[in-house]
């Protein structure tokens, strides 16, 4: 096809074309390994989690099924918020005077202002469904906490969030929002588990940290009968969920006759990526589609580009499975880069998996980098990116600047996975020239990863 | 039709259904006076805003033309944002278990949060090609500095924001989201203009008004011949941007076979109602359709409901031509309610004369009641909205409660004129229940009203 047929700038699709079912890549990837219980190292049994996931949750967790139908309850609250709009990036590639058709999923325009809603929703749902009266998380940045806030809120389900108590105070509108949304927020550590007391007891003015935040709320969900605990990424009931993002997009891109070369995403813990990756990834695991595909991370955490293929832990506190996966070991505490989001030791199961197989590349980009890709992005697209979204725009750029060099007009999609609203310090710190720059040396990484088991 | 017919939570229009001029009901209004001369009092000239706005906008601002062309080079940057969706509000109507249909019309899925871009576009478009090189505005929230930054940035002009020295200091995010989009921001009063040194030199603390911010942007534009002056509200041309928003709304309701009964818009001076509803009050005005028009303004600041119909300034400065309007004298100051964008002593001329004749009525409502209903639909719909906006959903709700009384099944629709995301600590000190109503009372209105002179 022509390099620049006119396509609308936003794509849309109607209420009846949304997407039915979710897509399992567990399907699709032979050589997954099992989680293992973290006491007695064996594989994880659907009972070792029933203390704090619905049944539903566990056993999508493990299920080898390619596609799982999205239920009744969660279409319909699926229909208030999604599609979201694929959108043609026609100001970027103009002023990058490329060849490139740059396309973009926009997943902010929902009230959690990212695409972790579309997890939040089904979680939500399964485990009211399952007969919980209240859900307990963590958050740090803030956006899963307003995620599962919301979804709570729509089934009628209590929310308690465990913030990290340095947010809690840097970042009041957060607290704010979730509180709109009817969630209950404690800053963690918090006087309301053993873990955050006894935190306390020794540090009353800990900033806390996300470790703790999670063993707090899976405390809170483990000694409560009526309460459950949600994760926000990593787990690969997480990640099915998001599918409807690539999903949608390609429908959207069958209508105007496109197919990506290139698909983009941030990857953290893995659910944005694999959520607009995975459903071009099947078709070139099973139709020889020669699709590529980049998870772009933050150099100050480059958990796949430098990380080690080892079984480990999938939080400080040694309380969740142990996972088979990319990681920095569980105790590494990245920079504190502005990307909340991507501060992550490890990356879930499955893009592991994909990366191992080498069905995925992956690559690490520099905060000043990124944030200046952002700006550029924000004054010709006139959305505001997230920090974390912004990894992907840093290399959806580099992409369409190489097919400038060589004249190819490639596709090129990525996930614009939320809004920067709520970041607009780190911008400010940007354009006033004070924003760090992070790579963590090699001779620190390896000599941490040294500790790791071989797989 | 049945009153609970299915129709999409959300109703788009393809590119090409995007209405291709605006609506001017100056050709509708028979009985409008024209605006004075603020030296002169005789009818304002073009000649008198030369050096402020350029040749086209003072066009369209004394035009007759019932229907104005959108440029193509405002219609190709419409067509990144717009058009903006028609939701039905399925949740709010389950909670107020109401026969009536709500609907309404979502403005704040752009880079500047509110329905502002609409007007800010075709206004840097039309200074950009008279040959301006930059603009200057006040800001007081912040939507309107932000929504002109955006669009000054689509066309490569320089833009210089006033922004009120209190809100300066306390909203840094507003201020760092218009320089992310390139403008330069000032506190205000700044040292940048006579009327700002000679305050300063008063009171270097001062925390500046609209009143000064408005003298500064003017002045700043009146002394550079290569910067012109922009506005947010109130004139003629800004309104007639925003009927683009009636306009999509009439096709978006054509699509599934509906017509409001109802319309509503929250008011302060007047572009986001009259943008709403003006298209439907074509109707009333040339079809003689039934519809009710409803201005909904804060108990704190009552224009039209408390106000007097005269001659008064625009402007605290007595800089802006002499307006016969709904006043409450030009140097009243509101109390600081949490909705900057309804605190305005006046009202547009079109819409004070829409209201004179009988052709739309107002209500005023309080700032608790506000928020109590933007927290409903919030829970209810997803969207977190502005507090300007939630006036407009507290007057919604009402008029559906009726129904429930009633039994009847109203078609209703409002205007979400942007989202709330900048304004969370209102919302933190409302559930906190720290939130204070405030009602203007009648002996001190009517003794400020007394001073005005009767048209």
């Amino acid at each position: 096809m022509s390099s620049k047929k006119h396509v609308p700038y936003r794509v849309y699709l109607g209420e009846k074309e949304l997407p039915e079912s979710w897509y399992n890549i567990r399907a699709d990837l032979p050589n997954l390994s099992p989680y293992l219980n973290p006491a007695t190292k064996k594989p994880v049994t659907p009972d070792d989690m029933k203390a704090i996931f619905p049944l539903d949750l566990i056993m999508q967790e493990m299920s080898d099924e390619r596609y799982i139908p999205i239920p009744d309850e969660v279409m319909e609250i699926y229909r208030s918020f999604r599609p979201s709009p694929l959108c043609r990036a026609y100001g970027l590639e103009k002023l990058l005077d490329t060849p490139a058709r740059i396309y973009y999923k926009y997943e902010g325009n929902n009230p959690s202002g990212s695409h972790k809603l579309n997890t939040a929703v089904p979680q939500a749902y399964y485990n009211k469904k399952a007969g919980i009266r209240r859900l307990a998380t963590e958050t740090g940045a803030g956006q899963w906490g307003t995620a599962l806030a919301v979804a709570a809120q729509m089934f009628g389900l209590e929310c308690t969030v465990y913030m990290v108590n340095v947010s809690y105070r840097q970042k009041p509108y957060r607290k704010a929002i979730m509180e709109v949304y009817g969630a209950k927020v404690h800053p963690s550590p918090s006087p309301h588990t053993n873990t955050g007391r006894s935190i306390l007891e020794r540090d009353p003015d800990s900033l806390g940290s996300l470790g703790i935040a999670i063993s707090e709320a899976v405390e809170d969900a483990a000694t409560h009968e009526d309460t459950n605990y949600s994760l926000g990424s990593v787990l690969n009931h997480v990640i099915l969920h998001q599918t409807i993002i690539g999903l949608e997009a390609k429908k959207q891109m069958e209508k105007i006759d496109e197919y990506p070369d290139v698909v983009i995403g941030c990857c953290g813990g893995g659910s944005n990526f694999g959520g607009i990756a995975f459903p071009f990834l099947h078709d070139k695991i099973r139709e020889g589609k020669k699709t590529e595909f980049i998870a772009v991370e933050p150099a100050a955490c480059p958990t796949l580009t430098k990380g080690k293929f080892a079984y480990d832990f999938g939080d400080v506190a040694k309380m969740t499975p142990i996972i088979e996966m990319y990681t920095l070991g569980h105790d590494f505490i990245p920079p504190g880069i502005h990307a909340g989001g991507l501060r992550y030791h490890g990356d879930s199961a499955l893009v592991s998996r994909a990366y191992r197989d080498g069905l995925i590349e992956a690559r690490a980009v520099r905060q000043t980098d990124v944030f200046k890709a952002a700006i550029q992005f924000a004054r010709t697209e006139l959305i505001l990116p997230a920090p974390e979204s912004a990894h992907a725009i840093k290399v959806a750029i580099d992409e369409a600047l190489k097919c400038r060099e060589t004249g190819e007009s490639k596709c090129i999609l990525f996930c614009l996975s939320g809004h920067g609203n709520f970041d607009l310090t780190a911008y400010e710190e940007y354009i006033a020239g004070k924003l760090a720059d992070y790579e963590y040396p090699d001779e620190l990484l390896n000599e941490r990863l040294k500790c790791l088991p071989d797989v």
